[in-house]
């Protein structure tokens, strides 16, 4: 028996066949993902990254345009070592991937890399596409019989948005459930990858201190707030058809509802995690029109003032309907029906051209009855947990203590680990994260397909309630922190948002 | 009638008679703190202190004195202004504490001044002499009648130690209350004047955080830790008779120990807080000989090194017997049985020439089952909480959180608001706060009598036991964190001292 011809894979070794490999998302983050798991040391050494473009290139000329992108978007400088060794495992196939008779000769292509190449047989499908060709790919991937001919594992991972609405998800859905099975498909929502996301977790669950507090008798309010100074840039066909909603709520704010509130799952595994995550978002009330009307407050941003400098209103913003009926802010207020949480008011808001960028959970602890040193008329100040997703990565808490310079008062000492961290999230880095994951067969920080549906349950009904209403738009200053009716929305509880 | 001739004294107006005037606590403490007192606008401007010394001065030259000690021992520039309107309000008496016969005459001294000063008839007696001279002095009082002639308040301050053993101390108290009721007494301890001290209360009572798991469901230990890198210096004559027990335990460590393992008291008066600290001296573990035999370790320093110095044995200090049986440190493990604390251990450590100088009360929570992250053999970090009492003063407070720089490691995270503040306690600062307490008649931060009797009750039982006992001293080396034993009585529970 000839030794050199015997081939083990690692467990990771795989195909990782990229569609879209010109457009940006592979050009800015999964490149430069890429080459930090080489430079971590966590890629096999048996792995292909077939690169797929319309475009007409060698592969030569790919990785040239790789190597410039890596260094475009790098912080630090790029090791030759690291991009050499990055750069032998990609290979460029041009290709039409509307062109539905073209995946035969695909499947043909990767069989033979797949000869050489001790990868297993495991293949990665990764559609870094506009949704619009979701679908396409999918049904093309089915008519080359590329998935059904995987000797090992065989994984579809599909950016966001997932679908529209609860309508077109489902069909997306049902599409890529004829090729791949729903434990194969990965679902980005790359707020998952993010640091602090991953960290509700640990803290919630590696913290005898916070584990034993974690419920309504200890918490009065949790709040959730993404906000952001940006506009909407040159994104307005998407934005206009999205809004806040479908850009924040659906995706990112329900998962990070769910991991806040979750039980703790009976281990790490990905579908103990996600069949808790799950059970939260089917304990959320009922979106009656009564919960609508008390509960959810719009918004879409005016002219205003941001960074001392002048920004046009979102109807005024470049290939805008003028008259735009698109929310660029969403408030809500939503209880979530189960023992743990029963009588916890949630408060969310998310909008862009606001006062602040900043990502952050707010956990508001209990006060304590008026006594002792309250009962003189004292203010109480809650103890605060936040945890601070970004720009700021971090852990902030507030306690009362004695005011050491003075004789008698009491004053809020306020601790933090967070440090700035900027643009981190849709980062290579969360990239990186994501990718090992997908490679590992952990798909703990991706959605299943029940809580996109879940998800998408809860906020058609409000989306629906938003084109119903016709709030009379605009109705917030770029630089405020939205509309007025969001401050009444939980003031009007003798709460107010909190912001540090 | 005349306006000049209405004297309404302010509620802090009074005769502040100092005994020892001229002795090293009155110089170097309470003068200054006077001093702070003036400048923080605190003392009433109808105030006269009486300094009773037996040198033969006259007023000018003992303010001279006193303007030279504050200098010395202030950290910043005396302002002459402040300086002046101190100076004014002192007058110096000369007169020998030891011979009764002279208290008519100073009696008759604080009456004239009285009768031009508008001090309402309050009267303060300040004993800053060696124990050995507090009853003389509460004799002379009695027959001079100084106490029976206060119009107003008339209080008595009794530095420490207050006695040397049970039998010692109820039979000065005895002396002291045929002159001034209980309520009238203030036994200093200069512990209760330090701000983390005082924040203990604030921590608890002010927090829903801590006020919530602040019982023996979610405490697995606590440890109170007071350590010295200084030896006895040139105290041997104090310190041969008194030694750990009485110099840490029975006053400081007891107060602390109470003041952290109370029940909320139902107001902030000073005899509801103190009735609570009382409780838990009440509800402390009978001390068997059974318990003396399992839960007590004592130590004696050797000779070592500290701070990179060779320093000499607790037995090679200058006037200590060759062959003393003087405890230089101890450590015990003590129980409180009540609902909250039964089955909490508290562990106390103090001794003199160990390897740090540091005051801390630990709260160690208790570990979480070993399950999600920790089913994988990952070691499991305590949430603590620690009180920095000195040098550091602040709140410690660790917990878990991921490691942002790995995949998926967990870390403890430490957040630390304390700040070093050097030689914090008995400072000028502490006796101003004492001082004032002292005029506003809050003897919260006093020890009141059945404190005493209980604190000694428990100590003098241990000390009875370390002098049947004979430990083989010298048992540590200076520079150590004491003896070997000091350990195996915290390790064999599976717990350890924890450094931080």
């Amino acid at each position: 028996m000839n030794v050199e011809n015997v081939c083990i894979p690692d467990k990771l070794s795989s195909v990782f066949i990229i569609f879209g490999a010109t457009g940006d998302l592979t050009r800015r983050k999964l490149m430069s993902a890429f080459y930090n798991l080489v430079r971590d040391e966590l890629l096999p050494s048996n792995f292909v990254i077939i690169a797929i473009g319309r475009r007409n290139k060698t592969t030569e000329q790919y990785r040239e345009d790789v190597l410039e992108g890596i260094i475009k978007h790098s912080r630090n400088p790029v090791d030759k070592k690291i991009w050499q060794k990055l750069a032998a495992m990609i290979v460029y196939y041009q290709f039409d991937f509307n062109d539905l008779t073209g995946y035969s000769a695909l499947h043909r292509f990767i069989q033979n890399i797949e000869k050489d190449s001790c990868t297993g047989g495991n293949r990665v499908f990764y559609l870094a596409v506009a949704p619009v060709f979701f679908e396409t790919i999918v049904k093309g991937i089915q008519k080359g019989g590329l998935a059904k001919t995987c000797s090992g594992f065989c994984r579809c991972v599909i950016e966001k948005p997932f679908g529209k609405d609860l309508k077109t998800a489902t069909k997306l859905n049902e599409s890529i459930l004829k090729v791949f099975p729903e434990k194969n498909i990965y679902r980005i929502d790359h707020y998952l990858g993010k640091d602090m996301i991953q960290n509700i977790m640990v803290l919630r669950f590696c913290n005898s201190v916070f584990e034993s507090i974690w419920d309504n008798k200890h918490i009065d309010n949790i709040q959730i707030s993404l906000t952001e100074q940006l506009g909407i840039g040159s994104r307005a066909n998407y934005y206009e058809r999205s809004g806040a909603m479908r850009d924040m709520f659906q995706n990112h704010i329900l998962q990070i509802l769910s991991m806040v509130a979750m039980e703790p799952p009976s281990n790490l595994n990905m579908d103990s995690i996600r069949n808790e995550k799950q059970k939260v978002l089917e304990s959320i009330e009922d979106i009656t029109s009564d919960f609508l009307k008390k509960n959810v407050v719009f918004g879409q941003y005016d002219e205003g003032i941001i960074k001392d400098k002048k920004v046009c209103g979102y109807r005024q913003e470049e290939n805008v309907d003028p008259l735009s009926e698109t929310e660029t802010f969403v408030a809500l207020k939503i209880h979530i029906n189960n023992f743990r949480w029963a009588g916890v008011p949630f408060y969310i808001r998310t909008g862009k051209r606001l006062g602040t960028t900043s990502g952050e959970i707010i956990v508001q602890f209990k006060d304590l009855p008026n006594t002792l040193y309250y009962k003189e008329g004292r203010e109480q100040q809650p103890n605060l947990l936040i945890l601070h997703i970004q720009p700021n990565v971090g852990v902030f808490f507030q306690f009362n203590t004695k005011d050491f310079t003075s004789h008698n008062d009491i004053v809020p000492a306020k601790m933090d680990t967070s440090s700035f961290i900027p643009a981190q999230g849709n980062t290579p880095e969360a990239y990186e994260r994501l990718i090992y994951d997908i490679l590992r067969g952990d798909a703990s920080l991706f959605s299943r397909w029940d809580e996109v549906e879940s998800a998408w349950t809860i906020a058609d009904r409000i989306i629906k309630y938003r084109e119903r209403k016709k709030t009379n738009f605009p109705n917030y200053k770029a630089g405020s922190m939205g509309p007025e009716r969001a401050f009444e929305l939980i003031e009007k509880d003798g709460r107010k948002w909190i912001d540090v």
